[in-house]
């Protein structure tokens, strides 16, 4: 399967992140108007707003966009997910709606970006095997980095919702409670090892109130969202100990703007890697359900040009989301539209695929080489970091736009009103 | 300060749990009608949508009572809570208002109570001291019982919003991923030590986006609910080390109906107990934020009559909400009206005032003995867990309602449709 021809010639140039077999859902606002749903095509929006308005997106379940988020397309469910899709398709590849469709696009370069779903909650997952083998062996032993139910269960904690941010939101160094091994008594001090981690989100589309099936779960999965979730390693390290990471991650988690669908990503399937444990009956592989995505992170210093650190595959997971899924509701834990799954950091094998500075640095102990120069143990003041996807296809390639956070100084007091 | 005398007899019965000083918010129907927002008072229920339509709670904020729940309430602010409260003293206080009210009173016999409000996010914290050495020891060593971090920040960990469920909800013991000590590899089985958690818990009225002071914290909550945070010990033996416990806490976890709000409980503050540590400045104690609350726990097994297993108090807590409110937005954290807050395990120094099972029986080396005959290592099916709090004032008594649950038998097969 090639590249679907769009009649937008944009959509259908040599590596262009949104081409027609893309249509990924966002929500964007041009000047001061209302924010409001679009589908990215070539290098502009289709205001889903105004096509439905204009009649062009007409469902059963119709109003979907009178408002700027895309739960409400979600909760519709997966027959209307394929149905909008097909449709888009349609409105997007068929010249004959050329004329209808032309006045109703933005240009990408005019609009700008905001949260595409309301998240309702955040888990938050550690399945990658690199990266957990990474942090066990600095932490622990690398005898026994990985904590004896790794290879069995993909353990997941919960995150908080409200941290969520859209690519571009600047991220503030946060303040907090910290203690240095030289150090009798912890100290409130801003984060001295504020780190990125590399991740994918997905979400999750329709609701369960009981354990679900790998399979069902699978089929619960709205779409896919390039995910950085923001650490500070040294309030982590004070706090997690027993209960798990909570301010050390409550900064911001930032997501990209266009939610790739399932179905956009359905060409990339790939199989999990071989289990060193077989899996319980309701985790197995029932069959390809990671993506092979090229990742890569780049951080550039204020002012400066950026530095690609490292790049990998979202192949690189251990557990697939739909497993993932699948465990979150095995206590019956009710699962809603809008839930936020992250993958756990991905990291390769070797250092250059390492997806966090904890990794590349190795705990700050061999500071990693800017292509401009610096060097960097954790991220400063000032540093822009961006993460960026794309699943390679025949003759076309499905990009996620980019997941970019830019770090702000810390707060001088952060009392002062 | 006595008590308030309202028209309402049943309201001024010695003991009644809802006289005048009370006046806490839940959500109600009767019959087959709507949910709406309800004031308890005595054995009746104010009914907030048909007071509002009858002109009797006209605020500038008019209309708040068209939703089942009180977001909308709490996300006008403490000016307005301060004022409804005020007018709803003198609709139900002043004899001037009996006729024009009564016909909006309904026996809270003929009700049936919903989840007072949307949960927004739910966090639960670790802070009561004697729950956090017990499980230390037990699990730990009782020379290094508590974590290095317990006595300088309130450990917390986020919970799961969506499985919050209102007093009365059936619970179902959960499946989990286990291992037995004696097995070299997890088994999926349902959970063999579930328990039950003492706690209370607290419902943030106002939204922050920064780091807030102890005293900002305080003016941001709404009131306060008995909370029973039900736990599979095993699942989470398997599951929380690193990151916290995930699934063992996911099935359910059971609200009282009723709102307690700040305003009815502010004669009952009383002081936090001594710092073994000062803490640091921006979590240091500005008054008395604990209440002295008297909490018991029954247990009745199935078609027995109930035991009375556990008595506490609220002020046993080593950190009052203020403190882990503003702990959990010093990185910033953006916290919303509806964000609920669990206390953590609730118990006293001595055995008879522990708030778990686990506690109580020792991780079920020392089964508990109900007057009734039966003995409890951790719950069993049908059994019936409630949940009583009382402030006892001078001359009249605050009540919370019952938090109640009872355990039905875990699903043949979780996967069966």
């Amino acid at each position: 399967m090639g590249l679907k021809s769009s009649w937008l010639a944009s959509a259908n140039a040599p590596g262009c992140p949104f081409p027609l077999n893309n249509l990924p859902y966002g929500v964007f606002s041009v000047g001061d108007d209302e924010p409001r749903c679009g589908v990215a095509i070539g290098d502009m929006i289709l205001d889903c707003q105004r096509a439905e308005e204009a009649g062009l997106l007409e469902f059963e379940e119709t109003p979907l966009f009178d408002v700027p988020f895309w739960n409400e397309v979600m909760e519709a469910g997966p027959e209307l997910w394929a149905a909008l899709r097909a449709r888009l398709e349609d409105l997007l590849g068929n010249p004959a709606h050329k004329a209808a469709v032309m006045p109703l696009l933005v240009p990408q370069a005019d609009a700008q970006m905001h949260l595409p779903f309301l998240v309702a909650e955040y888990t938050d997952f550690y399945a990658g095997r690199n990266h957990a083998f990474n942090v066990g062996s600095m932490f622990r032993d690398p005898a026994n980095a990985l904590p004896p139910n790794w290879l069995h269960i993909p353990i997941g904690y919960n995150g908080r919702a409200s941290s969520v941010v859209v690519s571009g939101t600047p991220v503030r160094r946060p303040w907090g409670q910290l203690k240095s091994p030289d150090h009798a008594l912890p100290a409130f001090l801003p984060s001295r090892r504020f780190d990125f981690e590399l991740e994918m989100g997905a979400i999750v589309g329709t609701a369960s109130d009981g354990p679900v099936t790998v399979d069902e779960a699978d089929a619960m999965i709205f779409g896919y969202v390039l995910l950085n979730d923001w650490s500070a390693r040294d309030i982590q390290a004070w706090e997690y100990q027993p209960l798990g990471p909570f301010q050390a991650k409550a900064t911001a988690t930032s997501i990209s703007p266009w939610i790739v669908t399932n179905a956009a990503l359905e060409p990339f399937r790939v199989a999990c890697p071989e289990r060193e444990f077989e899996l319980l009956p309701h985790l197995k592989d029932t069959g390809p359900m990671l993506y092979n995505i090229d990742l890569d992170v780049r951080l550039a210093p204020k002012g400066k040009a950026a530095s690609t650190i490292a790049r990998t595959n979202y192949r690189e997971m251990y557990y697939s989301v739909p497993q993932q899924l699948a465990h979150h509701t095995t206590s019956g834990c009710p699962m809603n539209p809008g839930d936020l799954l992250g993958s756990g950091t991905i990291s390769g094998a070797t250092k250059p695929e390492r997806g966090s500075l904890l990794e590349l640095s190795w705990g700050g102990k061999e500071p990693l080489q800017l292509e401009t120069g610096e060097t960097r143990s954790f991220l400063e003041d000032g540093d822009t970091l961006t993460l960026t996807g794309t699943a390679h296809g025949d003759g076309y390639v499905i990009g996620f736009g980019e997941c970019v956070g830019q770090i702000l100084p810390a707060l001088e007091d952060p009392y002062k009103r």
